[in-house]
Parts: C-alpha cells; structure tokens; sequence
C-alpha cells in the first residue's frame, strides 16, 4: 500500500492510498479557505456514567454549494475546489472540517459537571472517486485495500498517545441521516473508550477469563457449524445475522482466528474479510433492489498500549429498516430502558438473506 | 381516586380510573375476537450482555381498520368495538395485544446463546377520551391524576413477584415512529432491571455511597441555584434542561424533595410535579407552534422488594429536532459507540424554551 499526506490551505491533513505508486505534485483543496476552529469540549453524564462531546459551531455546518457540487469528488474547477484533488490514488482520508473531537481542543467551560477538552480526532474516508458506487459495488481488492487503510489510521492515531480507541463506521442512507451520497465513512479516535465498546470489552474479558477463549470466535465457530444465519464462510471469514440480533438484518462479518484489531489481519485474511463484507452489502442491496441503508460499525482493540487477546475484530450492520417500507424506529423500550423489541426472528431475516443471489466476483 | 378492573372478550384487562366514582356497567370492549396467543421470548446478547426480546407476531400488527378508525377512542359502533367503552372515566389502561414482554410466556427456543420466556408485561395508558388533545393540553389535574395511575400500575405490576423494573414512558410523534395519535403512553414492566435503569442506579448508588446523598436530588439544587438551564420550579418540583443533554432539547422533570418512586409522591408533591410536566410540554409545542414530538421515560426505583434510597423518581424527555426543521439522527458515534455528539448547547435551547410563553393555568 502507498500513502501520501498533504496539508490542506486550511491546515487539515488528507492522506492519500493505494495500491499503486501514487504520482508526485498532488495538492490537497479545500472548500474552505480560513482556517479551522474547531474547540468542541465534552461534559460528564453524572447519571450515565459517560462523556457527551459538544460542538456548537457544527449547528450550521452546510453552506449553500453550487448545484450538483459534491465536496467529495475530486475538484474539476477550481474556483470551486472540493475536499479532494483529481489524481490517481483509491482511497483517501481527510480531517473533518467540523468535527466533534479535536486534537487541539482546550479550555472547556466550568460548569457544575465535570468538563473536559473534547481532544479526540473526527476523519471522513473516501472510498472512491466514483460518486454513484458503493462500498458493495466496489471490487473485493479495493475493500482489501479499507481494510489496510483502517490499519495504517489506527496506527497513526494510536501514535497520539492519549487517543484511547479508533471506530471506523459508515453511516448509509438518509434513512440514518445521510445527506451526501458519495461513498464515505468515517473514523472517531476517542480520547476514552466509549460506552458500548467498553461493554463489550467488559463482557469478552470476563468470557475470557471464563474459557480461556474469546468469545466471538466461540460465537462465529457455533454459527458456522449451526449454518442457519451464516451469510458467507470461507477458511478466514464469516459473516452472520446474531441469535441476539437488535436489528431485524443485523450482520456480523468477522476474521474466524483471532484477531485484536486491523493491524493484526494478514493478507490472506484481509481478502477473505473483503470478500464476507462485499457479499453482505450484495445482499443488502439485492433484498429490495435498491439501496439499503445501515450504520456499519468496525469494533476492534483499545489503542491504551495493552494487549487484548480477549476481544476480536469484527463489524456490526445496524439497518434502520424491519420490513421492506417500515422502519424500525428505536423508541422508549429501546432508547429509554436499553431492551431491543424485535418483531422477527434472526433465523427469517438470515433466510431472506440467504436468498438473496449475488455475484461475488472470483477470488484472486 | 376511582378504579374499576374489566375483563375483554379476548381476556385481556382494561382499568378505569376517574377522580369521581366510575358508574357501574360499563363493559370492556376488543376490536379483537380471538383470544391473545402472545409468547414472547428473551435471547441474552453475549457481546453486549443484556436482554433481547422476540415477538415475531408483532411484525403484522396492522390490521385493516375503517377510515377514521380510531382503536384508543371510545367505542361508539358496537359493530367496530375499540379497545374503551364509552362513559365517564379520565384515564385507562388496558393489556397491549401485541406485547412485546407478557407474563404467561413459556417455551423459549433452544439456541447457542441463553433463552427464557419473557415473562414481563406491556400496558397502554390512555391519557384522555378526547382524540384531539394532547398531554400538555390536559388540564394539571388530569396530569396529577396520571401520576397516580402510574403509582397504582408499578404496585400491581410489583404484584407480580418476578417484575424488576416498571418503565412508564409516551412516544410522541410520526418522528418517533408513532402512528396512532390519541394521546396515549406505555407501561413496559420488564423480570430483570433494564441497561439503561441499571446503568443510572448505579452510578446513583455509587454517589449516595460516596457523598449520603441523591445524585439527582444534589444536580437539581445545582440547576436551581445556577437557573441558566431551569424552566419550572416550585416549592416541590423543578424542570429543566440538564448541562450534559444529549438531546438538543431534553428536559428532566423531578421532585425536590428525595422520593424514589410514584407510590411515594405525596398530593402537593404530584400537583407540583404535574404543572412542571406541563410546563414543559407546552413550552415544547410553543417552541414552533407546532405539536413537538419526544420520548418521555420516567424513571424510578426498581420493583425488586428492597429500599432504593440513592434513586430519584423523574422524568427524561428525549425530542429527536436539533432545529425546526432538522432531526437529529443517531448514528455511528451515538448507536455504535455510544457517545452523543451536540451540536447545540444545552444553555441555548434552554434559552429557547425559557422564551417560550406559556398560559398554565393558576394552581388550585
């Protein structure tokens, strides 16, 4: 894999990736010409026990770009320049022009609860320069290459030592609030280990020091001799809906040996897991014939320097739909007391799933 | 207060309760013939180490109504009966036919993960037989008599040995995924302590540990002595929009005096504690002149027989608009993370509110 960095004119990063050489004399645009001010801060939840990050200037974060102006091609005219320049490279990253964690954050307000500066990093991630595809539709080799590019981030923002934990995720659809459609995701690196990881760390060590094993390899092993909600299985990789599925197509794709966090993923792996995570998102797509929107979360180890051998990489798919025209609207059962209502069984959605016909492109 | 238990055709109850005595006759009515064949079960989620509930029957819950069917009306055409009668009484509760938590479910399927029966119970509350009004609209009285209704549904539900936890909650809206819109809320009355209840008693235990005294008790002094954040307080009760919202406009609603559950609320308390509730509700539809959409989730001690003195009874309203025009969706950090980002402070839309001019009617 080849990177480039570059400093935008208003001082964000973009990194440039790909599989080939990338050529020299790129320059990185931005939409944006005076420099960026971000100082968002958090606050302590008393009763939750948790951060809430604030970040009151992202309130009005859309301006009124020209028409058809999309911010994550690359830049065609520059008297309108994008986020990203024109070139040959495949994947690129860049630092959100209003993030909702910043490295240089300070001063936070007192307050009567506890304050913090909210010093984390907020990074979008381009998956391509092709405004209508999407992360399924592209080949197995440029997932492969994400996967790589996930690692290469997480190193990096592991170096900032006091980053305690890197979430790539993508948020698809305007079904989940999405308003550019360009393939994107994004990267969190938290100054802490949030809520939800921290609960599944908590549950894989107590597992781990239970059996010796971790407990997603023990969970993706049952799946696959159980067979009824596997998606896909070759000798590196699965992809299932869980028993315990909170969203009616919820999957899980994940590595079969164990394996902390990107960095760890061998080559043989990394194919294997593109390909798992490229048949799920067929078989999204293909379920209605449209587009199917879903929060897909990467969950790997903490960045705090410690080994985690009780916990596995691996991503969740949260679809906000429960029927082909129905949302499933997370509400006071779900929201207020944190029990999920299902109304249909993980072994019907993974059967329709199942169903779905897709053509995975052969393995290299 | 009046109370009068009735038995549908299809053996579910229906309570009635009025401040006046509740003439004698009246029958319960069910849009439904055939008895209720509801067997939810619970599956235990590993990674995130909580409760999962399945109730596949719920998926086609919709039935074909009349135009201008209303099922939480009184029933006015023995030929479509709806779930009330007809006569004078204030407030109802009746068994929800598709619950997602009932008390005789049996037989959960054998799976990988833990399985039981999800032997809980889902009530609907309806607040008025007027189609028309809302619960802001109602008159303090009508709130205060609810807050009753509520007590005497937590100690019947405790009734039931194994109940832990007796969450009453309303979701508001088409915005929240609410399609009926007589104004209604929902009893959910869970065998074990939910997440999110469990999450904040223990970080309230760990406070009345450390300091011997309610958390929530000590935050509502700090709000009411600070003021930038209040919109209501009294003698007995005070509202405001707490300094870590997570929602642009969330407000919580509480005694000032410790009190751990409704049973406790003594009558100036429950008066006091319905003009603060109100206060909010019509400062929420004062906001855009419009009826304004939310999760409100009361909290109180859980049901588990022993004494929960570090717990304080009050109200979480959680609106999905970061602007009048913009909901706020939760996605990658909030879902997959668990960290809420805000774009908003919480000193401004308390602003906001506290702009909001409301006519409450003068204290009895």
């Amino acid at each position: 894999m080849h990177s480039e960095e570059l400093i935008k004119p208003d001082g964000r990063t973009l990194t440039l990736y790909s599989t080939q050489p990338i050529p020299a004399g790129l320059a990185a645009p931005s939409p944006f010409a005076e420099p960026q001010h971000a100082n968002p801060h958090l606050r302590w939840h008393p009763l939750r026990g948790e951060w809430v990050t604030y970040a009151a200037y992202r309130q009005n974060r859309t301006y009124q770009p020209p028409p058809q102006y999309n911010p994550l091609a690359p830049t065609r005219d520059p008297a309108h320049p994008t986020e990203l320049p024109a070139g040959d490279y495949e994947v690129a990253v860049f630092d959100n022009r209003f993030p909702s964690l910043a490295l240089d954050a300070h001063d936070p307000p007192a307050l009567d609860v506890p304050t913090a500066p909210a010093n984390g990093k907020c990074e979008v991630v381009v998956f391509t320069q092709d405004a209508q595809a999407s992360l399924g539709s592209l080949p197995a080799a440029r997932i492969a290459l994400l996967l790589q590019v996930w690692a290469d981030r997480t190193a990096r923002l592991r170096g900032h030592g006091h980053i305690q934990y890197v979430l790539p995720f993508e948020n698809r659809g305007a079904e989940v609030g999405v308003t550019l459609h360009h393939p994107h995701g994004q990267i969190y690196a938290y100054p802490f280990v949030p809520p939800v990881p921290a609960r599944q760390l908590a549950q894989e060590r107590e597992y781990f020091l239970q059996h010796g094993a971790s407990l997603l390899c023990d969970m993706a092993r049952a799946e696959a001799a159980d067979g009824k909600r596997v998606l896909y299985r070759d000798e590196h990789a699965i992809a299932f809906v869980p028993p315990c599925a909170r969203y009616p197509y919820e999957a899980w794709v994940m590595p079969l040996a164990p394996c902390q966090d990107f960095g760890a993923l061998g080559p043989a792996q990394r194919a294997a897991l593109a390909r798992a995570l490229k048949t799920v998102l067929l078989k999204y797509d293909g379920l209605w014939d449209r587009p199917f929107p879903y929060l897909m979360m990467w969950y790997q180890a903490p960045t705090d320097g410690a080994d985690h051998p009780e916990t596995q990489l691996h991503a969740q798919f949260c679809p906000p739909y429960r029927m082909r025209d129905r949302l499933k609207f997370l509400a006071g059962t779900e929201l207020g007391a944190g029990m999920f209502a299902m109304d249909v069984l993980p072994e019907t959605t993974a059967y329709e799933l199942q169903q779905v016909e897709i053509a995975l492109e052969e393995a290299a």
